[in-house]
């Protein structure tokens, strides 16, 4: 291999990632348990197109969103309509909407809803769907901020019961409990008891500043919220009510009780109330342990389209946000003039938890080592040999490959540890007149001699399954 | 549900597909098998990004491809460098390059290039990689022809070794049995035969017009293709060698040696034969059955940078073309400027395969029914039983879920049967206190009863094993 003088390197696009092999394996594992958990669950999986019109995903996202939308310029003469005029002036309002009418998809949530709006025909609701796919943001690249990443989404469509509430914390449960995370705590909390609040102190109007205040509390502090209320207008009274909240201690069910006795005569407060219990109760039912759910009445999530339940996963002392997170909606596919199709959903943070996994160490070996052998090619005099016996492995279902051309033995086993490939497969004068098989495990060092193909296979197969 | 006066029904974009949950089952097991031969074989699979910098990919396709590339417009002001005069007089040529940096990759070979030459020191080779991947192209959406859709390629890079053109046609040859497949076809061809048919026959500087027209004989026929060779300034000489080249018959071998008689003193020519019998000999000590591959002089396949072999399979009697297909290169990085890198490459043509599959009814049955069970909520007082059992079926491994809310028995049977559901559990009063349970199989239609839960979990299992 030779590069030339004066040509450029080539690279990847700001916030792109390419995924070795080895790092494919990795986080194919990591996907492989959240679908298999979706997939128990009954969630089967619709694949909607990276590429959406524009006029689907416009307006969804707020204002700080819709600019991260990767726009796709129309092909062909993308100016040919465009006005002069707009042109000379540089219209972007005028101009913009000329010349691009795609996009790419920003999340899961709104191709669902258009798919949902589509398909409502033939769609059997409750529809429990997931997809675990690629979504893009122009987001500025940071450590741990890329431009494409992965979602892993379940929502179920079409159904007010409380039961698939609870089927969200319950799958983050399982899945946090296969991958062998530390101790962790699913935060419960209800939309309906945070608007009762505002209803009963009085602060309706100030509804989003107090939602955007207990919000940050993981960031800023009581004291932080404090400040900010009082920035907001919040009165005094009002900001020692709210630091009631914060005050509320106790087990999940007292609480409740508490809270319950704030909403004397708020009937959407009890109801909210309400609903936990029953949330917890199924939770309950389906095995949750004890102490994972903790109900935290100033979680209050981000997006303004929850209604009901809404929950958040971390794990306990350690320095990162959220790794799952959902809620209940009323209307997912209101804004497509469809109206009636309430729904439950939950997220997990899959490049989050991937770096989680990677810094506790809690990758299996089976992404380590593949067990695969490569048959060391130790001179053209044997190569039909090596040929045959490659086929013979891979015939018998075990991954196999014949270096390509005779080559120094150090070289050879260099090369399948660089692919992490677990196995050697000697073949010498040795071995092939008196017919045995010897294996070298790169892994352990150990050689491991196998008096006929049979043995080999078999011995392949065993450690395979052990290992 | 209801549908608000006035709302624009959201639709696709162009070209764009959504796969319901039963397409995506279907298409997985499709991906699963093209997987699983690709790694049995010692290919590792490598994720790149799905946007490349326009700098990696413009120059690579040919005019036409360039024009087909899905550009992404740049964030923010992206007119605010564009010279006014370019606006004003529409100049394409500048305005482009300015606003748009980035484009949605058109193929996985350029993105895998492009790996590669960044990654060289990390890379032991030869590098054995797949990608099973979306691309897309601003094409005329025709049947068949979608702007997004899926290309499965195996590459190798860094060696020589004809071992690995073998591979690809063995590889070939697995997947489609494994499939069960109709009686196919793999021809092959080499290059460098093609080449040296034109120096033999001097028409070196109308080589291209060459490739092209027989590269259409399967539309156009021998008629054609002469007939098109006639409109080339090709001499009816040059015409008539050209039918030999239709006329060669018999067996590879006879093929072959006659191909090799033509090339008495032209080396490119001898070696081109050379290489496709020790081709034939690398696939029959990989057991590749008799009569699958044939040697097709006038195979010439369209792109460019192929220098040695070629193969594209076909089903027998089956109005489709290609369903796989690749070639060896001598310089894949060379773009890049870097040289020395040869290798060779298939792919499958996924989308086609999957019309045959389904056409041909060649999806298994695993792709129709899903093992699951519906447990069938009969009323709300019983609802703790069914939850417990939903439950226990989950923590025993088997896909469940209870019903959302108490309804007819029919409507339930309906839901479990439109999701593919096999089974709906039945728990009666009846069953409930005589503690059996009755389990119906939607597909059969059977309903079976087990004395208790062990005894249904060992049923669920082994049916999933068995059929």
């Amino acid at each position: 291999m030779s590069t030339k003088k004066n040509s450029v390197k080539p690279s990847l696009s700001r916030g792109m990632r390419d995924f070795t092999p080895q790092e494919v394996v990795s986080r194919q594992y990591l996907f492989g348990v959240i679908k298999q958990v979706y997939q128990l669950y009954g969630y089967q999986q619709l694949e909607t197109p990276a590429i959406e019109q524009l006029s689907v995903l416009t307006g969804k996202y707020g204002d700080e969103g819709s600019k991260l939308l990767f726009q796709i310029l129309n092909n062909g003469e993308y100016l040919a309509d465009v006005p002069a005029e707009d042109l000379t002036k540089i219209n972007y309002q005028r101009i913009t909407p000329a010349i691009t009418e795609k996009a790419l998809r920003y999340d899961l949530t709104v191709p669902l809803a258009r798919y949902v709006v589509m398909n409502r025909q033939h769609i059997s609701f409750p529809f429990k769907r997931f997809q675990i796919d690629k979504v893009w943001r122009a987001d500025r690249p940071a450590k741990g901020r890329y431009r494409e990443f992965y979602q892993c989404d379940a929502d179920v469509l079409g159904s007010y019961s409380l039961q698939y509430d609870a089927e969200c914390l319950m799958m983050m449960n399982v899945v946090f409990t296969k991958l062998n995370l530390p101790r962790f705590t699913l935060q419960l909390n209800n939309r309906k008891i945070l608007l009762a609040i505002a209803e009963v102190w009085d602060f309706q109007d100030k509804f989003q500043y107090f939602a955007q205040a207990i919000d940050k509390w993981d960031k800023i502090g009581e004291d932080g919220v404090i400040r900010e209320l009082g920035q907001r207008g919040f009165t005094e009274n009002q900001i020692h009510k709210v630091q009631m909240l914060f005050r509320l201690s106790g087990d999940n069910a007292s609480k409740l009780e508490e809270l319950n006795t704030w909403f004397n005569s708020n009937e959407m407060g009890k109801a909210g109330v309400l609903e936990l219990f029953q949330i917890l109760e199924h939770c309950e039912q389906n095995g949750m342990p004890e102490g994972v759910i903790r109900i935290s009445p100033i979680l209050a999530r981000g997006l303004d389209y929850y209604t009901g339940s809404i929950f958040e996963a971390s794990i306990n002392d350690y320095p990162m946000g959220s790794i799952a997170s959902g809620g209940r909606y009323d209307d997912l596919t209101a804004s497509f003039g469809l109206d009636g199709v309430p729904g439950v959903g939950m997220s997990f943070g899959a490049e989050r938890i991937f770096d989680v996994l990677t810094d506790l160490n809690l990758l299996p070996n089976a992404t380590e080592y593949i067990t695969a052998v490569l048959v060391l090619n130790m001179g053209e005099e044997n190569s039909t040999i090596y040929a045959k016996v490659t086929y013979l492995l891979r015939q018998a279902g075990i991954t196999a490959d014949l270096y390509h051309q005779p080559a120094k033995i150090a070289k050879q086993l260099q090369y399948a540890d660089s692919k992490k490939w677990r196995y050697a497969l000697i073949l010498g004068d040795d071995e092939i007149s008196n017919n045995y098989y010897t294996l070298k495990d790169l892994k352990s060092g150990n050689q491991h001699i196998l008096d006929n193909f049979t043995a080999l296979v078999s011995f392949l197969n065993q450690t395979s399954i052990n290992d």
